[in-house]
């Protein structure tokens, strides 16, 4: 088991906080620029907490679960082994003798609770001592624990940026028309489900239905005339639709 | 218990007749101009088939579950009361004393069954008597039954199509994306899984997360750069991400 030093108290850092306290590990200190955030995790870990970061208590390992933007300013503050959980930031943008990379591939949420151990985490390290010690650390989080370059990770952020936010843009603009026309939105509800199931069970590319797959112009037409009022959706109805007839080709 | 017609052999025909056999309902006839398919189904159910739609044998109410743009022509056969499965066809389609819809909200696919009880179905009829009829039958299916006019079954559809087959775009994008940098796409199979079920438990729009909702620009930028040399991904994260953004306002 590990002492952990973490720094951040957003959802990231929170879900990862509580996972790491219930699989044993104890978290020295949280830092978090906000006392409000700070105070709230730590009273729930149990353990002390800082917002000044001339004042982080030093442990096995420390954490970095803040925003992209400051990895950065918070790493130099930190002078003994560190990982942070960014899925866009190189490896690179840490410093010190041991440093590496836990992502944990899932969206975070305030009030919903992730199970982290089916929850893939990515991990990379400087040196082969210290990836074995970020190894089983995630391992005993997570049953999959995959090692993977910061490039590599880089595309697999992306990719989960497609699959998790553009996929969720297009449940928004679907509650928006439903919104509009008085359509309950829940009608939509086992259609959404069964949509990530299929895409899950299958291959996505198998998966896909519908007008564009089909080639079925008409339905197209009559679905760019109900848009005929929001330019917006049907640029998007469009761009979209001309990718998955590419794809059907 | 009704005896019914069906009229069409494909994903959304096969799962709705085998339902409503287990529903305890009778399939006098399946009718399919593909003699392969006619035969698969009629096999399955136990009851005769014909690829010709002379040969129509008459029952309590006809099932038109074809292709959008054969509705028409295979409408005008038959004498009795029918229904089309359509969701983006209008009632207007069909002539006749009793005349009415059934769609299913839901994406059907040849080697997946779905649950058609958990399915919501939309009910539209010509007249209140023909109206209850069909509201018998769908309850005997689904308990989720809603009567919905044509005008917003077009609006639900054109939801549907977004939040279904858009949605499984973003997947394959996504997957496509993994492919060709030797990433197990696997890996995003519990974001995709916890994505939707955000979308059901949250509204969508809580569920929004990423860099587009967070303005965070230089993972935008950088995600950009991974995508030069792919002008199409490219295109549709720009489009999306100033979509996310708009609604962050």
């Amino acid at each position: 088991m590990s002492s952990i030093t973490l720094l951040g108290a957003g959802n990231l850092a929170t879900h990862l906080a509580i996972s790491l306290h219930q699989a044993g590990h104890t978290i020295t200190q949280v830092f978090s620029k906000t006392k409000k955030s700070a105070q709230l995790l730590s009273n729930r870990l149990n353990c002390p907490y800082t917002t000044d970061l001339k004042s982080i208590l030093p442990s096995d390992i420390a954490i970095i679960a803040v925003n992209d933007d400051a990895i950065k300013e918070v790493e130099k503050h930190i002078f003994f082994p560190k990982i942070h959980t960014s899925g866009s930031t190189s490896i690179d943008c840490l410093n010190g003798k041991n440093t590496g990379v836990l992502y944990p591939i899932q969206s975070f949420s305030k009030n919903k609770t992730v199970d982290l151990s089916e929850t893939p985490i990515c991990i990379e390290a400087n040196n082969d001592m210290f990836l074995q010690q970020i190894e089983t650390l995630a391992r005993s989080l997570s049953t999959y624990v995959l090692p993977l370059e910061s490039q590599q990770r880089g595309h697999l952020h992306l990719s989960a940026v497609m699959a998790c936010n553009f996929s969720t843009l297009m449940y928004v603009l679907a509650e928006e028309i439903c919104s509009k026309h008085a359509i309950p939105f829940d009608l939509l509800h086992p259609l959404i489900e069964e949509t990530a199931k299929k895409v899950v069970d299958m291959n996505p590319s198998t998966a896909l239905t519908g007008p564009a797959k089909r080639g079925d112009d008409s339905v197209m037409k009559q679905h760019a005339h109900l848009l005929e009022s929001d330019q917006e959706k049907k640029q998007i109805y469009q761009l979209l639709s001309r990718s998955i007839a590419k794809r059907n080709l």
